[in-house]
C-alpha cells in the first residue's frame, strides 16, 4: 500500500518557492498531496474537494483568498488524512497559532524560528502539546544554521541521556562573513565600517544591515539551543546580547546617515582587534550556552588562530557543543543561510514527519 | 495507547555493554522489550513467552544457548510486534544475514562495519529488501564516524534531490591522533615509530597496530560513504588504499619484531613531512570519494595550516562533504570512535526505528 499524506504550505517567497520546486521533483516512495497552498498573506490555491494543487502551475493559477488559521485548521481536519503543516514564512502569527495546529493532530515542518525563540510560554505550550496522545509532530531543523545538522544531533545525544555542558557557535551568515574579513591571523588594517559596506553590497545583510548588527537574529538562535539543552530562558532578550551598533547611532533614522557615520567608530573594534591580534587571536561574533552555570550570551569572542573558528571561511556558520559523551567538542561547520539549503532542510523535516505519521 | 516494540540484541561487549546500560536508563514515551540479548557468541537470555529480559541483572542471569540466526527470525516474528534487531558486534556472519532479517519485516540498527563495506552484492541486496513492501528499516549511522551526524545528514541530502560532489576526511581515531602528534603546523622531529608505539601504550591502537596501519577500516568506511553518494564500489580493497606498513615490514611475523624494526622506515615518512612543511602543510591520512570522477581513495593527503583537518586534535574524526547545494563544504568534526558515543548512536538509531515501525 502506498503511504499518501497531506501538505498545506504557507509561504512562496525565497525559501517558500525553492521548497516547492524541491517537493515537485521529489523521489520518494510516499505520495504528498499538497491540499493547500498560501501563496500570500492573501491568496491562495485550495479546492473543498482537496484535490492536490499542481506545483508545475501554481505561480499562474487562480487564487482564493486564503483561509483564516482556524478555518484552516478546520479544512485539514476535514480530509481525514495524515498532515504536515510547512510554515515557510517568520509569521509570529502563524507560529503563535502551532499549539493548536499540534493538538489537532496536524504536524509542523518549519524553518520560522519565531515559534522556538519568543517568550518561553509558546516554547512550553508547543512542546507540551506535542506530548499529548493524538497530537502532530513538530520538525524545525532550519530555525538554527538552517539545514546544517544541529538540531537533530542534539536532540538525538538528550534523547540518550547526555548532558549538555555548553554550546558556542557562529549563527550568523552576515556577521560570519564580516568579521571573516574583518579579523584574520594575518595583520589587516580593513575598517569595520568598509566591511559592512561591502557585505550590504554583496546582498549579505538585511535591507536595513542594523538588524544583523543589533545580535537579535544570533539570540532567537541562542535562545532555541538553550531551550533544547535544558535552560528556562524567556526570551531573546532576556540575558546579554552585545549589540555591533555604536550606541550614539542608535537614534539614527535612515539606513544611509548610518552607514555615513559608522567610519566615526572604526576605530573603537579596531581597537579590539589589534588587543586579540597581540594575543595571538581573531575576533568572532558568537553565541554561548553554559548550561552548567545558567548562562547564555551573545556578544564578540576571541579565539587563537589555530581554533576551527578562527579559520572559517565567507559566511559559514559553526557550531561546538560539549556534552557529557563530547567532551572534545562536536563541531558542525557549513552554511547557515539560503534559499535552497532551508528548504531541502524543511523538505528533509516533512520526509521524516511523514515516515512517522 | 503506549507504543511497544520487541528488541533482539546481539553483543554485549564494550559497545553491547554500553547500549544495554543505556536502553536501560532511556526515558521514552516507546516501551523497548528486549526478547533476545545474545550476551557472547554462544549464550543468550530469551524466553519461549517473549519475557523482557531484566537489564538490570542481565550479567548474572542464567543463559541459554543462542539461536541459530534462522530460528532468531522465527523466534522474533512469533511475537507478532514491530521488531528491532540491534547488532552490536562486527560480525561478518550475523552482517550476511540481514537481507533475510529485513525482508520478514524485522529492523536494524547497527554500527556493525561489515555489512555496508564488503562485496557490493551484500549493500545491493540490504537495499533492495528494504524496498519491499512490509521490509524492515536499516539505520547504520555508527558505521563511519561513530554517532558523528554523517549517514543522516548525506541520506537527507540526496533524498530531496542534492548531488554529491566529493567527501573527504579522516575516518580513523587511531590514525587521527598518529598524524595529529607526527605532523604539526610548528616545525617538530617527533619520528612516527615513536608516535606509532606511544598510540599503542595509549591504547589508542588495536591489539596489532598494523590492522590501523594497512588502512583497511579506513577503506571500509570510505567504501559505505562512495556507495551512499551513488558510486557502485565494489568493495574496500577495489581502490587503492596506500598502506602505512613499510613493504618490506609486511611479512614481520610478532607485532614486537615489528614495532623494533619500524624505525628503520623513519627517515621515509619524514621527508614527506618535511617537504609538506616546506610547502606549508601538514600530513593527514584521509579518505576521498570524488563523485564525478568515479574515484575513491585512501592515504596520506597535505593540508595547509589554515585547512580544517590541519587544526584537529586528539583522535577526533573529520569529514569535508561537498554537494551542489553546500560548495563550501558541509564539515562534521569530533570524536568518532568510543563505546559510550557509538551506544549513543546505535540507541538513537533504535528511537528513530521504533518512531517508524
Amino acid at each position: 500500500m502506498v503511504k499518501s499524506v497531506n501538505v498545506a504550505i504557507i509561504g512562496s517567497g525565497v525559501v517558500g518557492s525553492s521548497y516547492i520546486s524541491q517537493l515537485k521533483n521529489l523521489k520518494s516512495n510516499i505520495v504528498f498531496n499538497v491540499v493547500y497552498l498560501a501563496k500570500t498573506s492573501e491568496s491562495a490555491l485550495y479546492t473543498t474537494d482537496y484535490k492536490p494543487v499542481d506545483l508545475a502551475s501554481y505561480e499562474t493559477a487562480t487564487t482564493s483568498p486564503i483561509l483564516p488559521l482556524n478555518d484552516l485548521v478546520k479544512y485539514l481536519k476535514g480530509a481525514n488524512r495524515p498532515t504536515i503543516l510547512v510554515d515557510n514564512t517568520s509569521s509570529q502569527a502563524i507560529a503563535d497559532y502551532y499549539p493548536t495546529f499540534i493538538k489537532e493532530g496536524i504536524s509542523i515542518a518549519t524553518p520560522n524560528k519565531k515559534a522556538f525563540s519568543s517568550d518561553l510560554k509558546s516554547w512550553t505550550e508547543i512542546f507540551q502539546a506535542v506530548e499529548q496522545p493524538g497530537a502532530g509532530l513538530v520538525y524545525h531543523e532550519c530555525s538554527v544554521g538552517a539545514a546544517l545538522p544541529i538540531i537533530a544531533p542534539l536532540k538525538d545525544l538528550i534523547a540518550t541521556g547526555d548532558k549538555v555542558d555548553s554550546i558556542e557557535g557562529i549563527f550568523s551568515g552576515t556577521l560570519s562573513y564580516i568579521f571573516n574579513e574583518f579579523s584574520t591571523a594575518e595583520k589587516s588594517d580593513v575598517k569595520f565600517s568598509d566591511v559592512v559596506i561591502k557585505a550590504k553590497e554583496l546582498g549579505y545583510t538585511e535591507p536595513d544591515p542594523r538588524d544583523d548588527l543589533n545580535g537579535l537574529d544570533v539570540a532567537r538562535k541562542v535562545t532555541i539551543l538553550a531551550r533544547l539543552s535544558g535552560l528556562d530562558v524567556e526570551g531573546p532578550t532576556s540575558f546579554p546580547v552585545e549589540s555591533l551598533i555604536p550606541k550614539e547611532l542608535e537614534g539614527v533614522s535612515s539606513v544611509a546617515e548610518f552607514l555615513e557615520k559608522l567610519p566615526n567608530y572604526d576605530a573603537d573594534i579596531q581597537k579590539v582587534k589589534d588587543e586579540a591580534f597581540a594575543e595571538g587571536k581573531v575576533l568572532r561574533f558568537v553565541g554561548k550556552v553554559d548550561v552548567n552555570a545558567n548562562k547564555v550570551s551573545v556578544g564578540i569572542g576571541k579565539y587563537g588562530f589555530d581554533h576551527p573558528f578562527a579559520s572559517l571561511k565567507g559566511s559559514d556558520n559553526v557550531v561546538s557543543i560539549k556534552t557529557s559523551k563530547y567532551p572534545n567538542p562536536l563541531i558542525i561547520q557549513g552554511a547557515g543561510a539560503g534559499a535552497e539549503i532551508t528548504a531541502h532542510g524543511v523538505l528533509a523535516d516533512t520526509i521524516k514527519i511523514a515516515e512517522r505519521i
